[in-house]
Formats: structure tokens, sequence, C-alpha cells
């Protein structure tokens, strides 16, 4: 399951809204035939990718098949995985998690025990396998999208001096594998200020995903960035579609350079994020990355709005008198309020470090 | 050299000022003979620990020495291990780091080579040999005490809730870690405002160390705890002498439950740091482990007179506006200013994690 999981992972990026998906077939004999995982949406399912490396079918007698999700029951893009597999000489399908989509949930599994195909079910790793598709889970879920925030501090929590300066706090393989999670999200989320500062891309600049192109959504209560947005490096190599500015819905203001979202505004002037996601959602934006600025990241700190959460922190002291800390508008009443990340796993950067885990 | 070094580790905490030392043997085939460490000031060095394990000293024919720092030359409280090497049958010696002690530096290997023992150093390893000593060496070579600083923290960096409530922030694994740390400083130093909310005993509580005692020290330029100390339970199991306050040199106080330090006070009303740094030296402190609060720690991240940074993050965020940074007070004017750790290492502590490394 683990070398499933390690298949699945290698879709990352490129198979959204589907799940990523890791396939492993043993012989009889116990030893490995196959391997495949989900490459592209609307290519083969995982299990089809690892039968498509198996020469002759007599070598399934008696196989094994390990897929981190429940072979799939319906017809969509592609056949029906466990209608496929129902038609091998195979012994016993070990599956990961049960499929969320109630569209397949147990059914795939019902089909390949009526098949008389052995059927388990294998959750020793359920935390990997939740987090491979915990988008995927989230979605079918909740109908909004999944949100990630990220950060780059030093050790006191400090993302940029007071001066705005925060080139670079962390290394190149912290920042490269930045672009990497961007690769992950349907849109990255800045705010106006940040736009106004670095006039960034925000594009993915990762070896895996060379023109790959995501959406970019910038929170603009009072629209001051509509005006100029056409001239900026966010709408370069993008089409309105794929660019959307948070307004305030009292606002009458449009544009042809971006799609302009006529948002709640909150009492504290803020755009309302429920509602943004609910806007978003419709644009078919599934999840978001947030990168910042400080004000961003705390209002969606104190919301109830985000679930994942990524810290790369580089060993350095930047000092929170000269800093910006990315919590500065987070307040809790007592200790025991503090938010704790629920699963959280440290990943070595170079000299730097990711700190990830869930918000909610 | 790596298990000579995981040997050394043993004496952490027993053998100061002495440094920690490991040794192994290898017969001529390569095969392990014997390891052994300093274990206690005043008792055997690592040489001879380990060759007391040796029965015959036959099998020591063509055997090869591997120390983690160069065998001493002097007479001390113990014979010189160099002296009693030279006389063994054994081919060669490899040792670590060169001794930094002026009495040793070079002499020891002299012995060696001139008693026909092949001699090597071998550095592979030089950060870890070095971190081993790091406060012998730093002791010896700049006369005044080796400062670690040491910081609990959410990962926005805060150490403490505005309340004051910090306990507690990390689990049981950091903090019971923490007091394996207090055990390899001589002393251990609060602000006035840490003693004055907590009344701390700053005790070492850890199993391998039941019973050793550390002195401590409180800043308290105005000498507002003198009157109380000896009713504290900092003065509960420690003589006057394991008890320093620092005060203002302008004050003419006195008390018998501790030793008053009048140390010169700063243009910012805060005890000169350099010049506390030279009394506790006198009084034959050589190592000190600073604990907080958030204002001593910032003086001491701005002064240069602090060598290593230990702190322990929880994957939690406390909210830079309703918490305590510990570098609350620490400014720099532009990025590049900022204080870099040097070597900077990261270890698992439950969920939490320690984050280590050099300030100088």
């Amino acid at each position: 399951m683990k070398l499933a999981i390690d298949e699945a992972r290698k879709g990352f990026g490129f198979v959204a809204p589907n799940p990523p998906v890791g396939c492993v077939i043993l012989d009889a004999n116990g030893d490995l035939l196959a391997k495949g995982f989900h490459r592209i949406f609307g290519g083969d399912h995982a299990e089809i990718d690892a039968l498509k490396q198996i020469q002759n079918e007599n070598d399934l007698k008696g196989a094994t098949i390990y897929v981190t999700l429940e072979p799939c029951a319906h017809e969509g893009k592609t056949p029906s995985c466990a209608k496929r597999l129902a038609l091998l000489p195979i012994k016993k399908v070990v599956y990961g998690l049960r499929d969320p989509n109630p569209l397949v949930n147990g059914k795939g599994a019902e089909i390949l025990r009526s098949a008389g195909i052995l059927v388990e079910q294998d959750e020793a790793l359920k935390t990997e396998l939740e987090e491979l598709i915990e988008i995927f889970t989230f979605v079918i879920e909740n109908k909004r999208p999944f949100v990630a925030l990220k950060v780059a501090t030093s050790l006191d929590g400090q993302m940029a001096h007071v001066s705005g300066e925060s080139k670079w706090i962390t290394g190149e393989t912290a920042r490269e594998y930045s672009h990497f999670l961007r690769a992950q999200y349907d849109a990255v989320l800045i705010g106006k200020e940040t736009f106004l500062r670095d006039n960034p891309t925000l594009d993915i600049r990762h070896p895996l995903f060379v023109g790959k192109k995501n959406s970019v959504v910038v929170l603009d209560t009072n629209g001051e960035i509509v005006e100029q947005i056409s001239r900026s490096n966010l709408c370069r190599h993008r089409d309105a579609t794929e660019v959307f500015v948070a307004i305030s819905d009292k606002l009458n203001l449009s544009t042809d350079a971006a799609t302009l979202l006529h948002c709640k505004v909150g009492r504290d002037g803020k755009i309302d994020i429920v509602d943004l996601l609910g806007q978003l959602f419709s644009h078919n934006v599934q999840s978001i990355y947030v990168e910042g600025g400080a004000g961003v990241l705390s209002s969606f700190l104190q919301s109830s709005c985000a679930q994942r959460f990524y810290q790369f922190i580089a060993p350095q002291i930047i000092g929170a008198k000269s800093g910006i800390n990315y919590s500065k508008n987070v307040s809790i009443a007592e200790l025991p309020n503090r938010r704790e990340l629920r699963n959280p796993k440290t990943i070595g950067m170079g000299r730097d470090i990711l700190i990830t885990g869930r918000l909610d």
C-alpha cells in the first residue's frame, strides 16, 4: 500500500478534479508484476495504467491488486474499473479508502465481490491515504473550495521586514517546493497590497509543471486595482476567466481583463470569505492556495474557512519589532483557544523546513 | 567515529567543565573490541574507560583506537592518556578534533607518534565533533561563559498568551528534553518578571539527572526581589552561592539567601550583559541556559553574547495580536541584517520539533 501511495503521488497536480490514485499488482507469489497511477485528468485510472504493463493475462492468475482508493463503479470519462477488474483471473483486491463519491461508495467493492474476488480494505496508512485525496473528499462533502494557507517565515514567525521586504526568507529548495504546491491548487489568492507592492505573476515555476496555468484571486474590497489590472503581470498570460478580483457588492465597476466577484463586505470592511468561496466554487474553483499578505492570512486564520496550513520556516530571527507576523491580526481569548494543526508533519527543505497540517 | 561520538554523548551533563569524549577500540581485523566514554568529572577519560574492558593486552596487537578528541598530554586529575596509549601494542590512533586546550593541542598526538604509533585526524564529522565540546572550546578560547537561549513557541513565534499563560505550549517530550538541556549548563537565567509570575524552581527534572543541582541567575536591575528571594522556590534547595541576583551597581542591598552581582546598567535601564557574564565567570559559571521571558531573550538576541539557540516549536497558532513574541524587542534595519543560525538542526520531539543552531 505504501508503494501504491508513492505511485498515486506522481499524479499530484495533473489529475484534479479527480483524486490521485496509485495501484500495485503482485502475482500469486507476491512478486511485483506492475504498478501504475492516474496520470492525467480524463486518462486511464490507476488500475488500468498498471494493467497495461501486463503482457499476458495468465500472469494475473491468483494475483493481488493494491489500490489506494476503491475501484470506481461508474462510467465517467473512462469505463468502470471495478467491472474491468471483475473480468480478470485475480484472487484479491486490497483498497485503501472507500470512495467518498456517492456514485461509487461501496459499489465498486460490491461488483468485485459479486465476481468472486476477495476484497479487503487496508487502512493502516489511513492518514496518508486521506491526505492523498483530501481536496477531492472535502469538495464532495462540502461543495465549496478546499483552502490552503501558505507562508514562509523566520523562526520568530515573521514573513517580511516592516519595509515589506521578504525576498528571500527561505532558500531555493523551499521556494521550488512552494511552486510544486501551487500546482496542486486551482487558484492562488492574495490581497490587494501584495498585488500593488510586488506586481507578481503567481504562475507555476516548477520543472514538472512547465506551461501549466492556474487562476488567481485578488481581494480588493474598494476596487482600487480594477482600473490597472489589465496591465499587471497577473493578466499577462491569463484570460479574464482566470483572474478573479473580489470587490464590494456595493461597487459598480467593470473590466475586460478580469472576472469581478461582487462580494458581501463584513463590518470590518473586509470581503466576506464565505461569500467569496461560494462564488469561486460556482466558477469551478475547487481549491485555493492563499499566499498572503499578513492581513489576508490573518483573516483566513480567524475564519473557519481554511483546511490546510503550510509554513516554511527558515533558521533565522528577524525580530518581531521590525517584522510582519502572518498572524498579526489573529487574537485568542486564552491559550486553550489556540489553533492546533491536526496530523502535523515536518519536512526538511535544505536549510529550511516545512511544517504542514490540517486546520480543521 | 560516529560510534565514538555516540559514546561521548553519554557523558553530557556529567563531565563539565571537562569536554565529553568517546572512544572505540577495533582489533587488528577491524572488529569491535571495546568502547568507552568520559563518565564523570574527575573520573577516567574515555580511552581509559574503554581499555578497562580489555582483559588481555595481547588483544590490542595491531588495534586501532578511535577517540573524538586528541588524547591528553598533561597530567590533571588523571594521568596523561597519550602516555598510557604509547605503552600499548596498538597500531593506530584516529582522533577527531585537536584539543583546544593549549596544554594539549598537538602534544598528545606527538607523544603517540614518538612511540611509533600511527596517528590520524578524521574530521569527516567535524560539525558533530565540534558541537560535542562547544562549551569547553568556547570557554578556553574566550574566558567567558557560553550562553544558550531556549524558548518554546507556537508556529507564529509566540512564547505565551498576553495574559502570561504559557503552560503548556509544547508537549511532554519537548519539556523533558528541555530539562535534559538544563543539565548541560551550569546555570539557568531568567528575568525578574518570570521570577515574580511563576516563582519557579528551575531545577532539573530528568530521570538521568536525579539530584543534580544547578545554579540560577535572576536579572533584577532595581533589586525588587532581593527582600523576598529567601522565601522563593529558587532558594528552597540551593545555597546562597548557587543563586545569583544581578542588580544595579548603584544599589546598596544585601541578603543571606543569594549572591548579589552588582552590575553596570545600560542606558536602556537594563543590566549590562557583558559585565554580568564577566562576574558570573569569576564565580565559576562557565555555561548559562537563558529561559526568558521575552524581554531577557530579546536583550540577549540583540547582544552578541549568545552562542546557541534552542527553539521548541509546537504545531499551533496563538496569534501575534494576543501573544508574546520572544523577539518582541528585537529590531533590524533591513532584512539582510537578520540573525541566521549556523549549522541548524531540526529534531522531532513528539508532536513538536526542536530547532537548534549556533548564533555566533
